[in-house]
């Protein structure tokens, strides 16, 4: 990566989390008393010199040596290991957590701030610590008191890194069709019998064990999600005293090999077929989705803003190559002895870099609001404004999952556009961001599922009080600035586009309750990016506002209102044509003959 | 690829080339009358047997197994030898000559035909006698008698491979600032000194030889295109009796490593830097890039076709693969213990598949459409015929080259996305699809290039006459399918959106004669796809025409006209909103600050 590029990410990080969104006066509240500003931009600051270090440096080598298995262990590049422990070292591992529980207790937002950092650098390596932290926020909150100590703790100390373990190989969208059976044991413990698929981190020397979180069926289960239970499932026995012992029953069937974020490794796991897996419960029993769930929210924002961060890192780069890179003219210098020009004087590069810009800073704030969100749910000082928080986030999840993970691949395929015959070798980074981000529309919900999950579920819970609330919020920002007169255009086409969304519900919804409900979720995707074009248009008005101002005087702001500009412009527009479909009820895909296709 | 894959392409390239086109029609005429329908299927069917054999039984380990160089040697798998061996045993290399020349004469549609089953299986091995053929054909028609004897005849027996070699390393895009030299000796020949980039077949030992065509400048060349001629320099010294001698001053620098289309060898390439790189003038001085434009039509549309074809393959796959895969429930069925259904039940699965059915299928029969406006040009009875098809031919190859570049690897996109997790991995083909049709926006003219191309010189060209024939033929066909209820609809939409590329010319035509040739050119890619979309609407059209009858009862034409519904009804539309942001001359792109982005 140019050195510029995260000299770059540090001031966007600033201008969203506090200027756009004002994290800093989190620091008012009691949780985060301890904090201020300094502290933050500290922390900051270290994880930006980390990923432009440790973390990006082995990217590419990791890319080119992924993991391998010699049928006994995994072997990764040491320079994982030496990333990791910085990481761990440097206090990120458990900086959201409670200082009670051996982390920082710092906001969710200024964790995520930081993660990106990381996403941009090397998401392969930060996967491993992305996966603990999960895991162990989720026995935070789910585990008993004794699997917090023999399993939590130890993970935000980096001895044990942990994975989740729900896909199946014939059920990954599919969670209702999870096969794996928890069989009780006399002690209260259970054997786990299965086989697990995509598990990211499923194996590997990186620590003393791992802490599989596994999703299986009691005997007695009734059948879908309402029958699935969470278990923990060690690598090794882990004795009451939380001493690490002989292996457990869960055995690597092989690696999966894949196109892009190769540095990850990614398991096919036997559970209990040649020794007994041994597990405790979670919770309680058949409430295992659930539990899953209440971390699906921060994991689903999390691979929106990893795919942002992708697509970040490709704008950084193909905006220093397009400065540097001569060639050609414009198309009225008609002189072939003229000198040729930086193309980023070309407006069709200009174009590919605006494009960029506006997807990723505009999913970056999405991303980070999303994680305000979730602050807010935990800490507003009334229930009112957390139950609110709560709302919108519910209603953005799928959004800010999909979304992101739709349209910074395609920055990603602008870079390489930018770069030409050089952006397609291996020689340069783009084409692994390319790679890597394909991935993003695929896990932690396909965007499929996110689009029944947003029209099917989001929409209509609660008498749509949700979309209300987002919607209400929506007009609300533009209201807020629509005596600018620059802003003006954009909070009128932002209000038209909110009006489209609430109309078109109306419609749909209507639909589902005449019992027409495959109709109805027809064309629940391109609902899901119509509501994300005009969230994202929502992102970029929040961001013109403060950047309106400073702009004539300022090259940074001038490009916040640029791509601001290039949003409503180039993209918001969609909307309208997605609009009629979705009104028109269109039944083409629903009644394609599978015969026919 | 499943076994369906090519029976279904035979079917499809069956429909197209009959059914829609009509191509057996030339078989009237004298140049093409010692052909009948059944010499053109029985080499359609011959080349599908090849394609679906030696070709894509070694696509995937030619992608694991990249040619390799040891510093004297390239190495290939020997599987492309073999292949390619069996292409030229076939007749498939000169089947597009004229028998004078060892060809069968068969029409440029037909060739292409079966050239889009080779492009399907195996697009890597494909491109050795692609080259080869491209620049015997040049040779054919701009090399003297001696040229053609001593180096086309040899190429089109397939001793001697053909490459073009065009870029330098600082100028791929910008031909104008080519460097390379051609300085002329006392015997009429010339010593080539410059450096050539992204060569693609620039060394390998699959052939006796190899012949570069390469652009270089005279010393006394004006600067600029106008100065650049066209060298034949081959990598042996090739004497008067046409033996293989000593190697001539060619040096293979290295070899470009892609991330995809790893098969074919890419090279950069040093002429006469260390011992003297031999060539001879092809054609007139200064007159080489016209001699290479005059192949550019076929190379282009080539290019579009073959993104085509890899989109296909990836339809294909996840056609089958969603056929099979069982996973979840419709919405509206509760009961968890019900079985899985196969995902090609689902609608969003289906608008996977139809997306890229439209996408592919539209491509397909632009792609065969130009290569009959290419026979047409060459053999049509009157000359006022054949001044129609090239000029259609020359607004539609930018268009023929672009869109099918932009939307088939959206196709393969989408077809990754079906499979899931599965797709994202090495084990089936669709992720290394997705990495070889990234090539395709790049090579052959960037797809901005095109752009310029499109609006900066064919559609002013003769005041605009080749977009008016166009718009009028796109015209025609909608009046003509008019009085059918079903296609109604869609022939006004049509109409509509033809009406809407001819105002936006205007306006951009407008600005560009009061000197605002760059704001007039700012958006020249999105009035690209705006033609694009508008032109295979168009394809479309023509194809429901033919389908409509026969739909109700045969799933293959019901499957083209849900398609054509699907591309009328999600993808057409689009235009409304590229046509308001055209015609608003909107300058968004080329206002930004370079220093702000």
């Amino acid at each position: 990566m140019p050195e510029t590029t995260f000299a770059t990410l540090q001031r966007d990080l600033s201008f969203v989390l506090y200027e756009v969104l004002g994290v800093d006066a989190l620091c008012e509240r009691p949780a985060f008393a301890q904090h201020d500003r300094a502290t933050f931009d500290a922390m900051l600051a270290a994880a930006i010199k980390l990923a432009a270090g440790a973390f990006g440096d082995h990217a590419a080598l990791l890319d080119q040596r992924e993991p391998t298995w010699d049928g006994e262990r995994v072997h990764l590049i040491p320079e994982v290991k030496a990333a990791l422990d910085a990481f761990i070292e440097g206090g990120f591992l458990a900086a959201g957590f409670p200082e009670a529980d051996g982390g920082l207790g710092l906001p969710y937002s200024v964790t995520q701030a930081f993660m990106a950092a990381f996403y941009a650098a090397n998401p392969a390596t930060a996967a491993y610590p992305l996966l603990t932290s999960a895991a162990a926020n989720l026995l935070r909150v789910f585990g008993s008191e004794d699997q917090r100590r023999r399993y939590m703790t130890p993970m935000l100390e980096g001895r044990f890194f942990g994975t989740m373990c729900l896909s199946e190989p014939h059920a990954g969208s599919a969670l209702a069709d999870l096969r794996t059976v928890a069989h009780p044991q006399p002690d209260g413990r259970y054997h786990i019998v299965g086989d697990k698929m995509w598990i990211s981190g499923g194996d590997h020397d990186l620590s003393e064990s791992i802490v599989h979180l596994v999703l299986a069926r009691l005997p007695d289960a009734p059948p879908g999600v309402k029958g699935i239970s969470l278990f923990i499932v060690p690598k090794h026995h882990i004795d009451e005293a939380g001493a690490v012992g002989a292996p457990n029953g869960v055995r690597l069937i092989g690696l999966n090999h894949k196109m892009g974020y190769r540095g990850t490794v990614n398991t096919a796991l036997a559970f209990g077929d040649e020794a007994p897996a041994v597990g405790e419960l979670v919770g309680r029993p058949h409430q295992g989705l659930q539990a899953m769930f209440h971390m699906m929210n921060e994991a689903r924002v999390g691979v929106g803003l990893g795919a942002t961060m992708l697509g970040y890192a490709g704008l950084r780069y193909s905006v220093e190559y397009a400065k540097e890179r001569l060639q050609g003219r414009h198309p009225d210098q008609r002189d072939p002895a003229a000198p040729p020009i930086p193309i980023i004087e070309h407006a069709d590069v200009r174009r590919m870099l605006l494009a960029q810009k506006a997807y990723v800073e505009g999913g970056l704030a999405l991303g980070l609001y999303c994680a305000q969100l979730i602050d807010e749910a935990d800490s507003a000082p009334d229930e009112a404004a957390r139950a609110q928080a709560q709302t919108l986030l519910a209603i953005l999840t799928p959004v800010a999952k999909a979304w992101p993970s739709a349209y910074g691949p395609q920055a990603n395929d602008l870079a390489i556009q930018v770069l030409g015959g050089c952006g397609y070798t291996r020689d340069y980074p783009v084409e692994r961001l390319y790679r890597d981000n394909r991935l993003n529309p695929i896990h932690e919900g396909a965007n499929g599922i996110q689009g029944i999950d947003l029209l099917g579920r989001k929409v209509i819970m609660d008498q749509g009080r949700a979309l209300s609330a987002l919607l209400a919020a929506i007009t609300e920002t533009a209201q807020g600035c629509a005596a600018e007169p620059t802003l003006a255009p954009m909070c009128e086409a932002l209000i038209a586009a909110a009006g489209r969304v609430s109309e078109v519900s109306v419609v749909v919804g209507q639909a589902a309750a005449q019992g027409q409900i495959r109709l109805a979720l027809a064309n629940a995707h391109t609902y899901l990016m119509m509501v994300g074009h005009t969230v994202i248009a929502w992102m970029w008005l929040k961001q013109a506002a403060v950047a309106v101002d400073k702009a004539p005087s300022s090259p940074f702001y001038a490009g916040k209102l640029q791509a601001a500009r290039y949003f409503f412009r180039y993209e918001l527009p969609q909307t309208v044509q997605q609009a009629a479909l979705l009104a028109a009820l269109d039944d083409t895909t629903l009644t394609a003959d599978p015969a026919s296709l």
